[in-house]
């Protein structure tokens, strides 16, 4: 008989609330064969305010026995910028080469848009998540003088971009329209640049069938406000990855609904999935979440997992859902989340 | 008398005919009493492939006796990637100490936005322009193979920070919304990012009247397309200005009316003003380059040069021209060109 064994980290804020609604409809949505076991780790502020540990090698090691883990939000305004993003978030990240980082952005039927016109939106960023200025590696030295210097040194190797890169092109290959484009900033970043742009083309000639193109991350942000049914697949570094999904989130129905994973294809580590928001710690405990982010991180979980029909019957009952809210009074989270239960399980 | 000793750089592509009539506006827009000099320079794609030279040490030494420089757009396709970006662009940027890069943002009336309900725009980008990762440091080892690496470094001084956000709360204090928001990325590249945020909160204590706030760079984003009235003055750095300028420009009616300053506050070289287009190789000799970006651009320049009535002049008659072309057929650049002057000199 067939097993989830899947830790839970409800995490800061809003986390907890939404990470109950994801349990509930995995919960409905999963056959009665499926036995699902969950452990819950309270990683985040308290942890770290009562012990001042984030992630600690013991954790590292309990978190690998599990097959996947599901993941609220992690951050608080109690805890100086970057102590839990750098030791915990990211640190889980490199610590189990979660090196695609999956954001799909698929603008949804009645879902509002800042664009105008209710443009065709339904491509898929595919972010490379353990190498470019995301490492860590860079220092200051006379902190707190006038002569100060600060450095932050992006790393990139071909082994890393080609992985990541070929996982793309397999992506743009299984879908219908069959594109891909690079982002990057080649014509200033010209060490890297260079290198993702010769990897990208290399790599290319394996999938003859896949249209591609190259575009600099400022131009990006233009052409996903312009015309982003022009994309299908994107690739490109951490940190461009980083900034065009949060755009790619606003106009496809905001961060309320933008997914991601954090995926480890080789199966060696367990992959991560959270929703693109953070903590949101002005309307925590307020039940005025979205929860649909985190259900539908839970759809790319069960997907990574190999149930793809259970994954597609949360995605359509989000899109569903989503329809229906137009124009209706809003629903507390929890309400959202017994409704998409009642459909998944329907 | 008064006099404008100017350089003028058309460039590549459409560069060649916005300059044009960005000097057309220039001639009808000046008093009587100023004498206006201008002198050429065939920098760009023709003379590198002619000469294989981008930027020589007595190309800045004749450069630099000039009062402002005027450029249109550099960059071909015939050129690889970066040889004109770094060997033109950034090494005059660089050279000349181009730390106040400056993009307004404003959305004219009647002009076409991305965005839904027509929000009201008015801000301005103050982006650090010689140091960050554009400085071109790093490089790249076993070039070629699978075990390539590359490395970007990103370089900040407490002298290069302190500067541009002195310059940027100055601005701010000068609006009436007195609002400056810092942009950048301090969770994840906590050294330059705190180094940043520092000296951003120091300088603040010079300015009282000046109402701040911090945000990540991918949060801008997403406040850009749903939340742009947030913004009144933003300061950031040099890769983040690049990606958030794209950005602000495509909401605010595109690249086509985007101006920016290459400006070094202290005189001690001539600053630059350029389009923020690039030189769109696909559309250049037709006609169909809307001069609008280079005709505000020469406005930032006169303020520059302390003719405030002529810039605002300028402006308004872009303004009006905008306002005026709802609905009509397109005009060529050059008939955009005569209409300016026409208003301009009224
Ligand atoms: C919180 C932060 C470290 C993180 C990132 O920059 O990757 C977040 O913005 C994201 O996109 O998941
Ligand atoms: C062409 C390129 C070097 C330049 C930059 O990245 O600064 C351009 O994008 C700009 O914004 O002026």
């Amino acid at each position: 008989s067939r097993s989830i064994n899947l830790a839970v980290i409800p995490g800061d804020g809003i986390g907890q609330e939404v990470v109950a609604q994801g349990l509930k409809i995995l919960s409905a949505v999963l056959p009665q064969d499926v036995k699902l076991e969950t452990e819950e780790y309270d990683f985040g502020a308290r942890r770290y305010h009562a012990t001042g540990e984030t992630l600690t090698d013991a954790d590292l090691e309990q978190l690998k026995q599990h097959d996947a883990i599901l993941l609220g939000a992690i951050g608080d305004p109690s805890v100086p910028s970057g102590v839990l993003e750098r030791g915990f978030l990211l640190k889980l990240r490199f610590a189990f080469d979660h090196h695609v980082n999956l954001r799909p952005s698929k603008l949804l039927p009645g879902v509002e848009t800042p664009l105008a016109g209710q443009p065709e939106i339904d491509f898929v960023v595919v972010r490379e998540g353990t190498e470019g200025p995301y490492t860590g590696n860079g220092g200051t030295i006379r902190t707190g003088t006038p002569h100060a210097v600060a450095t932050e040194v992006s790393l990139n190797t071909a082994f890393g971009i080609e992985r990541v890169v070929r996982d793309a092109y397999a992506r743009a290959q299984a879908r219908p329209r069959k594109k891909l484009a690079l982002v990057h900033k080649n014509n200033v970043l010209v060490h890297a640049g260079h290198l993702w742009t010769d990897i990208f083309n290399k790599v290319g000639e394996e999938f003859p069938e896949v249209t591609t193109e190259y575009m600099h991350v400022d131009a990006a942000t233009i052409y996903l406000v312009t015309q982003p049914e022009r994309f299908d697949v994107i690739v490109t570094d951490n940190l461009f990855g980083d900034i065009i999904t949060d755009l790619a989130a606003a106009i496809s129905g905001g961060i309320g609904v933008a997914a991601s994973g954090n995926i480890n294809p080789s199966g060696a580590y367990p992959s991560m999935f959270e929703p693109v928001h953070g903590s949101a710690p002005d309307i925590a405990g307020q039940g005025k979440a979205d929860p649909s982010a985190t259900v539908l991180s839970v759809a790319l979980l069960l997907r990574h997992l190999g149930y793809e029909t259970e994954a597609a019957r949360i995605e359509d009952a989000v899109s569903a859902d989503l329809a229906e809210r137009v124009g209706k009074p809003a629903r507390t989270t929890d309400e959202i989340g017994d409704a998409l239960a009642v459909r998944v399980a329907g």
